[in-house]
């Protein structure tokens, strides 16, 4: 059962310098990211790279989440990722708005018809694609080389998602993503859509991929007190 | 000659834990295909990387149909796929209908003036394409370094043939692709043309490829009994 | 002085089944390019991936004429790529012509108020980019790492060139490819453009780039008598 | 402090001839970048490739000042990178201009209603971007795999910062690329943008990567008189 694989970590850890490192290399893929977010598809192979071997290139709370349910980082540290990530979001939303002089990036929000619980099913579906293929793609030892076109591929389901679902509610898949532009223009409206349903989707994911694919025997055990 | 190398396999093979897993990883990316199916190309180079690893990320009856005639695959397995694929494009089309509101997706269609004659050519030589692409990048045993981008042309592939052939008869190659709409719409007006050209093509470049640049000597014989 | 490398070949070369093979090749290549070749950059990317462990996946006239130039391939095994090349890309267009009911591929021309020696222009620098991207990622010994994204680099560097040079010339590159919309259509007007422009741009970049970036002394001789 | 790690270099080595065929390489990919520049991600990838083991494929001013500043380069290097750059980016629009009959490529300039200190912070914000993208993809020695996609994401975060600031001051991030038409169409306005944007932001993202993520101790120091 994945979830018992979830770690909390040592309480010293939020506070390591690796740790740390890997949080600022959130914080600047996710600026770099938004800023860029025009393009997500091309932005997001960009911000998963840069982060690749500092941070994981995680760049999205609901993949960080994922990462958790599998045992693949510890609670510390996911923690320390989500603040990186939504302060990178709200700075590049700042950013982008004094670059261009006071222009808001619009919240993300439903179409006329698209019910919230329509969107939420939109969200999970996309996220479990979008973790899914982390975990086939990043984070299974077994993945080989295929790890080098990692990013690409994580970029590509992403914008492949957002021409199905871009139309009907924004196709966000990323709650940092959503919470940024929500923070810089105070629009809080169905806000929680874009955080239940890629979180829903990302533990599906991960508990789908980690128990049948990736396996109990052959999976490398994260020890309690590792200083990971 | 390539067609004696089809093998049947074991009878036990089929409920076999490691099939049953790769038939499961056909489902899911054949589902996160379909869903993202609007962007074809995209979306068949991510599902074809998150498949690679476990079930050889056919993602296409015709891929599998064209594996097996080049002996890469048992009999058995590929009926194991062929079910998983077909399952998994109904579940997204259902999925997205749902998502959507009842929105559902259209099924594959000749346009006006085409025949289905001219339609069937247009599977074969697209087919022929795209399977003669899965050999070269990611069967052949002598195809190296470019293993790591295999996802990356197989979906190009696809994208460039429907810029070609979308617009006269829909540009399938896939004919799960073109059950799942026809199921949830029901919808069977030459559905048989997606069938009969893929299969066609995938056989047609299977035969060419294993025979001519793989050859008989250096193929590795699949063992009639194999745990394969 | 690269001119002195290029190598004639044994008379028995062009008949040797391994010559065959890679003639064979180039035709599948450039049949699959030219068919799906609305999407130049797309379907050139998966041409050169599945010619490339066979052929050296030149898919283009003035590719083989460049490697020619540099001594990379021997006259004799040029002489059968080229037949290859021309045979794929009539037959690609017949096939087009057929499966379309009747709908030809026009042939490339100018645009009004482009004058010939324009063109001859806009075709060497295109190509010169073309084949000095082929020498740097696909033929230097020392490419490492890179020769695994060759094909997309050299499909994009296709692709971008089309984005400048498209609305005035067509932006072949490709002997080949203005070639078989030539026959089909039995259009030749300016059709020397197509090759004069290419094959100058090619010898250009190979003598550039095999003199001052290969050099001499590690350059790997091509014994006159090889069985290549 | 990386600003230490500056290294000017030894006065015969900018005429050595290893750093005069980098320079060369630098002069050919930005000549082949800017003729094809209408598709700026496109051709930046090819850029990259093609230059990338000759001269580390920088292509780009601001890129060189950030290895500069890093210390991975010497000052003399880097001066005769410049040039080289600014050489082929100007060679470049002249072809465009010869073979196009006359068309001038237009010079970047700030939309109506962008004031030049935007259009600073836009130019440092995006090349912070790329510069970082440089050190994480190609420059970090960690870097791993990572390194054989390097040229794909330097230029998709290119392609995708075009998308953001393309409408409000061009988004050049490279002040070789405003330079060639700057000259060409000997448009002088607000071009210090072009320059004193990148260069700031290059010099960030050099400073932040090198110090935070490479490191001190496990940073390879370049000998001040290497034969670099």
């Amino acid at each position: 059962m994945p979830l018992s694989r979830i770690a909390v970590g040592m309480p010293g850890e939020a506070s390591h310098p690796e740790a740390l490192r890997a949080a600022l290399a959130e914080f600047i893929s996710m600026l770099i990211f938004v800023f860029a977010g025009q393009a997500h598809a091309f932005a997001l192979i960009v911000a998963v790279s840069v982060g690749a071997n500092i941070s994981g290139g995680h760049v999205n709370p609901a993949v960080t989440f994922g990462a958790l349910v599998g045992g693949h980082i510890t609670l510390l540290r996911g923690i320390l990722y989500w603040i990186a990530q939504l302060l990178g979001s709200v700075a590049a939303c700042l950013l982008l708005k004094f670059a261009t002089g006071g222009m808001e990036t619009a919240a993300f929000s439903l179409s006329e018809g698209v019910s919230s619980s329509h969107a939420v099913v939109f969200e999970i579906v996309m996220t479990f694609g979008l973790v899914y293929t982390v975990y086939a793609t990043a984070i299974d030892p077994k993945k080989g080389n295929l790890g080098t076109i990692a990013p690409i591929t994580i970029g590509l389901i992403v914008g492949a998602n957002i021409l199905v679902g871009g139309a009907f509610e924004g196709a966000s898949m990323n709650p940092a993503v959503s919470f940024g532009p929500a923070v810089v223009s105070w629009t809080w409206t169905n806000h929680w859509v874009y955080w239940l349903g890629p979180f829903i989707g990302a533990a599906l994911a991960a508990i789908v991929y980690d128990t049948i694919f990736i396996g109990e025997n052959n999976h490398e055990q994260l020890p309690t007190t590792a200083d990971y």
